[in-house]
C-alpha cells in the first residue's frame, strides 16, 4: 500500500531524528525489511537487520543513533521502534476529514452532537447523550441512552454501548466490543439464581485503547473504570466493579473477575486470569495463561495456576520435568539399601 | 444515580423485611457503604459492614435479622443480599413501557408479532418466526427465520440469532452474542475437510441469561440445549450437541465442547474448559481454568489439567511447590549412602 | 426437521455408495440413531451402533462396505461419516437462490457487484470493493472500503470486515466475527504507549470456515493469512502478521500472538495458545489448553504450559500424582538411615 511521499529529510525533522546520505529521497510506504523497494521506508532496530543493511533494496533505513552504513540513506533515530510508529502515521494514516451524519444514522432526541463528527449509515445513538467532536461512529455502532464520548474517539462497526456509559478522549474501541452489559451477579435462593441489578456503569478514560469483541462489564453500584492510556487486546474480559490503573496492557483473552484491582503499567499475558477481588500492583508482570488467586506485589512477575514467583515457577518447572531421575533415584537408593539389608542379612 | 423514592417501611414490606427506626424515612438510591449519604440505603451484610454500622451515612441499612443499632435505621432480611438485589430492583429498574416496534426495523412475512412489544430501530426479524409479548429486541439485533422467542425476553443490540432457533420467556441475552452459529464438524476427505452441515437447532429456556459475546453453537441434528435458569457469563462457548441442566452458573471464557453434559446447578468457573462427550455431574464444581478430561461426578469439586478431585490437586500443588526441598534431601541421602561408602571401602 | 425427500437409490448415487435392500425406499430427514423413525435416515459408523442395527426404526442405515443386516435397508459408502455429511448437505441444504440487493442494504461508489447476490437490508458496504457472483451478506454485515470477497461467499449477521481486507471464494464467516482489526502493537515512550498504526491487512484464503465471534487481526505491515480450507471454531484469536497454512483445524478459544506460523493440517485443540514469533510444522497437534512458547516440529504432539512432548506431559502427570508416594517413601528411607545412625550410635 502506497500512502503519502514525503523527503527523508522531511520525516527526520518530524520524528526528532537526523537524515544521513541522500536527505531529498522521496518515500511513500514503509514496508518489510525483505520486501522494501525503491521509493520505500524500512527498519533496522536490532543486530539482526543492522548486519544486512547492504541487503535491502529501500530508499532509506530507520536505525539507532551512530549507526554507519556508507552510501545507504538513513534516518538516525534515538528510538527508532517509536520512529517507526510515527512514519507510519506520517506516511499511512491520512488526516481526519469529518464523514457528516448520515442521513440513516439514528439520533435520540436530547443527544448534543459536536462538530465535524463522522457518524455513518446504521449508528443508533440513544437519548440525552453528548457526542465529542470530530467523534467516528462506523456503521452498526449502538449506543444506548446518556452516553457521554469525547472528543476524537473512533469506534468502529458493530460495538455496543450500553446505557449511561462514559468514554474519554481519543478513545479507540474495535469491531464487536461490549461496554456495559451487566455485571455477572445473582443471589442463589430457593433452587434459582435471583439477579442483582446493575447499576452501576463503565467509565472508559482518556487514550485507552480497547481490542476486538472484548467485553467490560457494568458495576454493580458505582463503576468499572479503565485507566488513562491503558491498552486492551482483543477478546478481553473485564468483570464489574473491576478497576484497572492508568497504561497497562492486557493482552488478547485476558479474564478479570468482578471487583478485580489492576496497578499502573502493568502487564498481563495472553489468556491470564485473575480470582475475584485480588489486586496486581503497579508494573507488575503477569504470565501467559497465569491464574492469579491472590494478590500480587508491585513490580512482581507471576506465572503459573495458582500464580507465583516467575523464578519459583521457572525452577518448578525445571524440576517437575526432572521428575524421571528423581523416581529413578530413589529407587536407586532403595536397591542399594535393600541389598546391604540382604548383606547384613 | 438516583433511583424512585420509597419508604423504608414500603421496602421492607416489598422484601419480606422488618423496618426498625423511623419507617418513614424515604431512600430513593441504593449505594455503596463507604459512599452512601442521606437518602440511600446501603448493605452490611458480613461482620465487617455490621461492626461499622455507626459509620455509614446512609439513610438506612440492610441487616441481617437479629442486628441492633440504636439510632439507626434498618431493614431486618432474613437474606440480607437477597433483600439488597430487591430492593436494587425496587428503586433502580424502572417497569416496562413498551417502545413499540419500530417503523426503521424489519419484520419478515408470516413472522406473529405478540402484543406491547419494543422493536428498536435497525433490527431485522426474519420469516415465519413468533415474537412474545413484551419482548425487547434493541439496536442491531438480527433474528433469522423460523425463530420463536418467549414473552417478556430482552435482547441487546447486535446480537445474532440464526434460523430456528428457539428462545424462552424472560430470557435476557447480552450483546454480541451468537446463537445458533453452526457447530465446528468437518470430516476430513482426500486432503481436505468437508463440512458437516449442522441442520439441527438450539434451545434456550426459560430465566437463563447469556452474556455478552457467548456463542452457542446449533446442534449437528437434536438441539443444543440450555436448561432453564442457567446463567452464563461473558465470552461463554458452548459447543454443539452439548446440553446444561437447569440453574447452573457458567463463568467468563469458559468452553464447552461439542457434546458435553453439563448438570444441574453446576458451576463452572472462569476459563474452565471440558473435551467431546464428557458429563458433569449434578452440583458439580469445576476450578478456574480446568480441563475437564473425563466425566465429573455428582456433587465433585474439581481443579487443574487434566481435572482431579479439588483436595488432591491442592495437596499435589503443595508437594510440587516443596520439590525443591525434595531434590536436597535426596542429595543429602545419596552424600551418606556414598560418605559411608568410602568409610567401609 | 424435514428436508427434501429422495429415494435411497439415489442418495446412494449422490454419494458413491451402494443401496441394499429396497432401493426405492423414501428419505426425507436424517435423524439420530434413537430418534430416527420412518422415512428417516440415520449413521452407523462404529461398532456401538453397528451392533444395534436393528434396533432403529429409520427407513434406511449408512453403514460401513461389508455391513450385512437382512431386512434393513442400507446406505453402504466407503467413508460412512463423509456420505453422512453428504446425505445431510442432499437433504437439508436448499440450493442457494438470490434474494438480490435489499433496497435497505447500502453499498458504497465505486464498488463493483457480482451477479445473483444475496444482501439483506442493514448491510452497508463501503467503497471501491468488490463482491462476487452469489456472495450472502447477511443483516447488520459491514464491510469497510476497499474489501474484495470472492464467489459464494456467506457472511453471516453483524460481522465487521475492515479496510482493504480480502476474502476469498466459498468462504463462510459467522457472527459477530470482526476481521482486520487492528493488530496488538505499541511502543513504550515518555510513560505512555504510543500507537503503531497497523497499516497491513488480512487475506483469507478459498473455502476458510471462520465460527463465531472470532478475530482476525490485521498486520502491522504486509498481511495477516488464513490458507485455504482452514477452519476456525468459534472465539479464535489470530494476531497481527500471524500465517496459518492450509487445511489446518483451531478449535475454540485458540489465541496466536503475533507473528505466530502456523503449518499445513495443523490441529490446535481449545484455549491453546502461542507465544509471538513461533512457529508450528506441518501436521502437528497441539493439545487442549497448551501453551506454546517455542517452535513445534512438524508431526509433533505437544500439550501442557510450557508445551512439551505429548507422551513426556503425560508422564509427568502420572508421576506428579504419585507425589505423596514418593515423598513418603523419601521419610521412610530417611528414617532407616536415622534408625541405623542410631544401631551403629
Amino acid at each position: 500500500m502506497r500512502g503519502q511521499a514525503f523527503t527523508l529529510g522531511e520525516l527526520a525533522r518530524q520524528v526528532g531524528g537526523v537524515a544521513v546520505g541522500d536527505a531529498d529521497v522521496q518515500v511513500g510506504a514503509v514496508r518489510p525489511f525483505d520486501e522494501a523497494g525503491p521509493g520505500d521506508l524500512t527498519l533496522a532496530a536490532d543486530p539482526k537487520y543492522l548486519a544486512r543493511l547492504a541487503e535491502t533494496r529501500a530508499s532509506a533505513v530507520i536505525v539507532p543513533p551512530g549507526t554507519e552504513a556508507p552510501g545507504r540513506n538513513l534516518l538516525r533515530a534515538p528510538n527508532p521502534r517509536l520512529a517507526f510508529a510515527q512514519v507510519l502515521q506520517i506516511i499511512h494514516v491520512p488526516p481526519y476529514t469529518p464523514a457528516g451524519v448520515n442521513p440513516l444514522a439514528v439520533i435520540g432526541p436530547g443527544t448534543v452532537l459536536g462538530r465535524d463528527l463522522s457518524i455513518h449509515p446504521g449508528v443508533v445513538v440513544g437519548c440525552d447523550g453528548r457526542i465529542g467532536d470530530r467523534v467516528t461512529l462506523h456503521p452498526g455502532v449502538v449506543i444506548g441512552d446518556g452516553v457521554a464520548i469525547g472528543e476524537d474517539t473512533v469506534i468502529y462497526p458493530n460495538v455496543s454501548i450500553y446505557n449511561r456509559v462514559t468514554i474519554g478522549r481519543r478513545v479507540i474501541i474495535h469491531s464487536g466490543t461490549v461496554i456495559g452489559a451487566d455485571g455477572f451477579g445473582f443471589i442463589f435462593d430457593g433452587g434459582r439464581h435471583v439477579k442483582v441489578p446493575q447499576v452501576g456503569t463503565v467509565e472508559i478514560q482518556d487514550d485507552v485503547e480497547v481490542g476486538a469483541n472484548c467485553a467490560v462489564d457494568r458495576a454493580t453500584l458505582g463503576a468499572t473504570v479503565i485507566g488513562r492510556g491503558t491498552k486492551l487486546d482483543n477478546f478481553v474480559q473485564v468483570g464489574h466493579n473491576s478497576v484497572i490503573g492508568e497504561h497497562s496492557l492486557l493482552v488478547a483473552q485476558v479474564g478479570l473477575s468482578g471487583s478485580t484491582r489492576v496497578g499502573r503499567g502493568v502487564v498481563m499475558a495472553g489468556q491470564s486470569a485473575t480470582n475475584q477481588h485480588v489486586s496486581i500492583g503497579d508494573g507488575a508482570v503477569i504470565g501467559g495463561q497465569a491464574g492469579v488467586t491472590k494478590s500480587v506485589k508491585p513490580g512482581a512477575a507471576v506465572a503459573g495456576t495458582p500464580a507465583m514467583d516467575l523464578r519459583q515457577w521457572k525452577r518448578l518447572q525445571v524440576l517437575a520435568a526432572r521428575l524421571p531421575e528423581l523416581y529413578e533415584r530413589l529407587r536407586a537408593i532403595e536397591a542399594r539399601l535393600e541389598e546391604r539389608m540382604k548383606d547384613e542379612g
